[in-house]
């Protein structure tokens, strides 16, 4: 037995709710790799929906999702326009929460825009799916986020939704933690 | 996809890490329930110590061990006492603290004893073995426990093992949530 390390985790509850011909959300494409995996999971009968603010985010993710270009938009806005861009019920969404790998470490998500994003997500999110939060809070702003994040989710109704945190607790240089939340009821 | 609840979750790592043969601990036999799962993942080749300071749940724990007993040793005593009984190597060892469901519940688990029956499992663990603890915390006592518990597994060397906190943060009453030490190295 081998406990799954943050990402494999991650990569293990897309696979189990994501399925092809599905719709799904990349909150923040980064440098893609979470957009092609879910275009992978989707095929070419579902969609993806990625999102960033950042041009050096959207040209990576271009890059790498070259071959699904039919099915995947890659959108060059913050993921709290989310609902000028989506409509239709998706069954999982996915965010990694920080700053852009090998880019400004300045550029980091917001607490609030995060949080509008997710109530978007929520609402399109059909039963039984997932949104699913890479916390990584390590960074300036980072610790802000993540407590806003955690007294947000905690708050959540329980009938409406499920919310389980993973989180390894022995490792230093504040490791990232994953936050699902799981919908239960189509209202709160 | 259904997020697995705390006690499935409990299930589906034992049936991962213990197989046919293999030699458990089960560190607050209870009910039985626990002991009855793993003797059935051991089998007959393999052997579950399970470990009560309640009579009752001795007599409880037998009975439902009763097909069973050939490989299953239920103990009427703490789990502080466990290098008392088993010196061989184990796969896994569960916890379940609290107090025993049905008895008297000023009898509790206490933080020294969880935690020198830990240390004992952690000598006895093969690598990639797992010790599972599902913190319950609601009760009288049941805060400190999780506390000092808390802080001991998160001073534990990342080298030596890893440590997994598995909660649900949006519900009620104080739900249990699961620790999972994984151990990764022969010494710390």
């Amino acid at each position: 037995m081998k406990l799954e390390r943050v990402l494999p985790y991650v990569k293990t509850l897309l696979r189990s709710s994501v399925s092809p011909g599905d719709i799904v959300i990349d909150g923040t494409a980064g440098n893609g790799h979470d957009t092609l995996f879910l275009a992978e999971l989707v095929g070419s009968t579902g969609h993806v929906y990625a999102f960033d603010v950042q041009q050096t985010a959207i040209d990576s993710t271009l890059l790498r999702v070259a071959k699904w270009k039919e099915s995947v938009s890659v959108i060059h806005a913050g993921h709290e326009s989310i609902s000028n861009y989506v409509s239709k019920e998706i069954s999982a969404a996915v965010f990694n929460l920080g700053y852009l790998p090998g880019a400004n470490h300045s550029i980091i998500t917001q607490p609030h825009t995060t949080i509008e994003a997710i109530e978007t997500c929520l609402n399109l999110l059909k039963l039984n799916g997932l949104i699913i939060l890479v916390v990584y809070h390590g960074h300036e702003g980072g610790a802000e986020e993540r407590d806003v994040l955690l007294n947000y989710v905690s708050s959540l109704p329980q009938s409406f939704v499920h919310v389980l945190k993973y989180e390894f607790l022995n490792q230093q240089n504040h490791p990232p933690f994953v936050l699902v939340i799981e919908k239960m009821k189509s209202q709160r």
